[in-house]
């Protein structure tokens, strides 16, 4: 009965507010009811979709993660405007799900851009948690040692995918299309990002999360976020004031590599205590619940220290992962993920705004241009980090780069730091978001493909 | 990499925002990676709360949800401000969370309202999704056979529940207290109340809530929130006008009794579609996501035919015990429950502000009298309910009469509408905001009490 609230909503007596100081009263504002019914509808039809979009790409062969993003076009902005967020532009009128709550409750004019806001929020903050625990289970599924053991290699990779891309898109931008040099850097900069979640994921679909070329990409996509970082944080640097903050690169750089030895180094003695903790517990949820905290600490850590809180949820994971308790946590840890995870997915796939592909504007047109050359160049310029990995021959150097291709929410964040601070024309950012479209849904299945077509010949390599 | 844009929330190139209109930028606002980080760090109080406050109740033997109340008490408003609302008063500077946020990214003074806002409404929902899946669980966990059987005695018990209290407390405080008759009506209808919600988790705790007093209590809880809606639209609208809404009354009676009944009714069809389609499915989720879409939409058509979320969620589970998937799902719900349901429990105690106890203000020293009334006619009026069960002979009617005794947080509904309409003076509020205290805190340890009283003697009446 915590939401008796409605009924109040409702027109029945809809001047009585819950607005008393003296105590806590509906469990929130006088939206509260509609929020709720908001967040609810919005889930019901992300999991639609999620279900609907993985279910037929795992039919037709293709990783299920593919389907869930395509589906997250099709419910999007794009198409069907079921689940729309106002940072695309969208405002209440455009959302289904408040258009539904309109009929249903009659929602006054002042409240429904509230609720429609609320609403956005709560699903993007489930998003977040949702690769927040990702990230998480990664982390459990992933082997330290093995991890340390490709630490170099995955380095290396991270490098060469983030200096060739940029080198390339930078000086090619200049010369081929006669581009300014800062709007040349900053598309440059956006060919360095990759999705570790998108990859990640696609891995543990295939089973090869744990094979060395697994490692290896999962290594070298942690290392690419935090150059990532970095080279965010120097071009936006340079779009603003023309200069570059050496202080506050320093800064980044060395917190990032503090925060990553610091949590594994700590995390060795902190393994004990965590086990002698569950075993005493004996309320329900007594292995996840200290997981989590400790998974969320460490998130929070590392968002308040200007990393990115996935980061700290991965340091997290790969810690846990060194415990007795293991199994038993990854299993609980399963249907959490199953919950949240889909709609990070999906809600990546609704921000995709496919507009930016019609010809008929002239803008789009010069965009789609600029677009197929930084597609040339960002599948080469990752492609190619396979063949910079030292040692063993018989490696499946053609997955490891095509691992590194997908830009997903990463790259979006990019063009749009661009786009708001002016640096980018129309086609230019246009260009920006197909490369980064492309290259996400490229890469799942080619991915796939490039596992598949090795897979005998590299058994040898395999954990 | 999706919180880069903290980087420019932290005055290194602050006049960036994210608001491209082409596209879909940051996963949410400007604000997004500290509402992230406010969520991150009220999780982590909540959970090492619940875990804290939970365990310790176990250890002197008492029901963890008390324990999670309590610390909830201890971390909210009345003490800590760990986790504080902006509906009991609070305003962003209360908030200890908030009060880190600033130190750590510096946040200006606009943003602090907003991040303090958008944080809370999503821990809100967060609450609500965890009474929602509390509910469903508890559906899970019930067998629809057994409700069924004990469904005209739970009825019996729930009138009494109803009409008990209330005459009772109006009519003592009209007649003892000198009370006009609308504010009267009001406290006595707030005495009606059950929360499912705790009385259910103390039940599932004891390992009794199969029992036939469990199944009673249940079934008794759920129409006392039905019969609650009733008696709230009745006295919110004759607390407005000062006459009663005959046609919404009957709106609601019909919705109530239709919802229940038609999907008990429609849900028999629906559990072989469940199992037939669950089986279909490939990809991760194939039990949870499918359940939590029926959860959800049944949780959506209960609120928009304003009734109450958390009724839908137990039709869902009751539907969903019917099919031979009951137990696999039950695995899987109980690590979502985990982390969702201590969010809801900590909340509650969060938003009790104690201060109503201080017998150093007037107002107080006055609503401590009343209080002290309206407790005995809220104890009494529902332990008297154990004895209005017929039939069975050797029933533990102790333990009937006292699970119905916890307002919870629908007591702080009727009292917090009462607030607002302006028809409770403040000692009568401070009066049922304590009676509410009292009964939430002293069932639980009653209950167990009254179980292990009886065991030996209803052992044979128990499933």
């Amino acid at each position: 009965m915590t939401h008796l609230a409605s009924l109040f909503d409702s027109g029945l007596t809809s001047d009585i507010v819950f607005s008393s100081p003296l105590l806590a009263t509906a469990p929130s504002s006088e939206n509260a009811p509609m929020i709720l019914a908001g967040v609810l509808l919005s889930l019901v039809f992300i999991y639609l979709a999620s279900k609907l979009g993985g279910e037929l790409s795992k039919l037709v062969d293709l990783p299920p993660v593919l389907g869930e993003l395509v589906a997250g076009v099709i419910v999007g902005v794009s198409a069907l405007h079921l689940l729309v967020f106002p940072e695309t532009g969208a405002v209440a009128s455009d959302s289904v799900v408040i258009t539904i709550l309109q009929k249903i409750a009659g929602l006054n004019p002042e409240s429904i851009g509230k609720v429609f806001a609320s609403e956005s929020e709560v699903i993007s903050v489930l998003a977040e948690l949702g690769v927040i625990i990702l990230l998480f289970e990664i982390g459990l599924e992933s082997d330290l040692r093995e991890l340390q053991k490709v630490g170099s290699r995955a380095a290396i990779v991270a490098v060469v995918g983030v200096v060739a891309p940029f080198v390339a898109g930078t000086v090619g931008l200049m010369l081929i299309f006669g581009m300014p040099t800062i709007p040349a850097v900053f598309a440059g900069a956006a060919l360095t990002a990759t999705s570790i979640g998108i990859t990640s994921k696609v891995l543990s679909e295939l089973g090869q999360l744990k094979s060395t070329e697994g490692q290896i990409i999962v290594g070298a996509a942690v290392i690419d976020d935090i150059l990532g970082i970095i080279v965010l944080a120097v071009v936006a640097s340079l779009a603003k004031t023309g200069e570059v903050d050496i202080l506050n690169l320093v800064y980044l750089i060395i917190s990032a590599t503090a925060f990553l030895l610091g949590s594994i180094f700590l995390g060795k003695f902190f393994n004990q205590s965590f086990v002698a903790i569950a075993e005493k517990l004996q309320t329900r949820g007594k292995l996840v619940i200290p997981a989590l905290i400790f998974a969320f600490s460490m998130a929070f850590l590392a968002n308040a220290i200007h990393l990115e809180a996935i980061l700290g949820a991965f340091a997290a994971g790969l810690v846990l992962d060194e415990t007795d308790k293991r199994r038993e946590l990854d299993q609980q840890v399963i249907p959490i993920a199953d919950i949240l995870v889909p709609i990070f997915f999906v809600s990546v796939g609704a921000r995709v705004d496919l507009s930016v592909l019609n010809p008929t504007s002239a803008d789009n047109r010069q965009g789609l241009v600029i677009a197929a050359f930084l597609i040339v160049v960002a599948i080469i310029g990752k492609v190619i980090t396979g063949w910079a990995v030292f040692g063993q021959e018989k490696i499946n150097r053609l997955a490891i780069g095509i691992g590194m291709i997908p830009r997903g929410e990463v790259g979006l964040v990019f063009a749009g730091i661009g786009a708001a601070s002016g640096v980018l024309d129309k086609p230019l950012q246009a260009a920006i978001i197909i490369m980064v479209i492309l290259t996400t849904f490229v890469a799942p299945p080619l991915l796939r493909f490039a596992f598949k077509q090795e897979a005998g010949k590299v058994a040898e390599n395999q954990i």
